[in-house]
């Protein structure tokens, strides 16, 4: 069947959120949204591509930073309300400059950071 | 710092997105939700307990199909709007029986069915 990235299950925002995963290493890089056309920018390009509900606006993962995510292979999930993006990620995914934004950790009820800005 | 459930950045319906991760193999498991509670049960009983959106209920994963899914690590992102859950998982996570909701893939602009049922 061929791909529609209008045919998706979007929320009530046309948004679908996507994980970022190393597809080398396996690790969960981060979650951000898209929306249509920023999966199709994605498909397009190469170059994943969210929409930042903060700023209301497209954005090119890495444009500015250079920290730029190149989609491998996407994936769909069984409702079609989730996607997952295996990725080559350039340097670090998370603004806090570290590897990935899943860096707190819970640990005997406490918040542990484990790992360092790169 | 205390880890407290109730303090994460929760969306308009008071519910936050969790990725279930295999925490051997790394392989992406599944995306649901969660809220307040349904975090705090996963925490107390070591069972991922998620919100479903469709029932309106707490859903116990495996509960009925005892396809238990249990907590080994639990993760909060940068901006403590999502939750990365390392798990083991008895059989398969997907409601389709495959050990991964994510079985269908994009290649070259067509879906591809790239796992079997268990």
């Amino acid at each position: 069947m061929q791909f529609d990235p209008t045919r998706l299950n979007f929320d009530a925002n046309g948004l679908i959120p996507c994980i970022a995963q190393d597809h080398v290493s396996g690790e969960v890089l981060m979650m951000a949204w898209m929306n249509a056309e920023s999966l199709e920018r994605t498909l397009q390009t190469g170059a994943m591509t969210y929409w930042s509900r903060s700023r209301a606006s497209f954005w090119a993962k890495g444009e500015t930073s250079g920290h730029v995510q190149r989609l491998v292979e996407l994936r769909v999930d069984c409702d079609r309300d989730c996607l997952l993006a295996l990725v080559t990620q350039e340097g670090p995914a998370c603004h806090t400059n570290r590897r990935s934004c899943f860096y707190t950790a819970v640990r005997d009820g406490a918040e542990v950071v484990i790992s360092d800005p790169l």
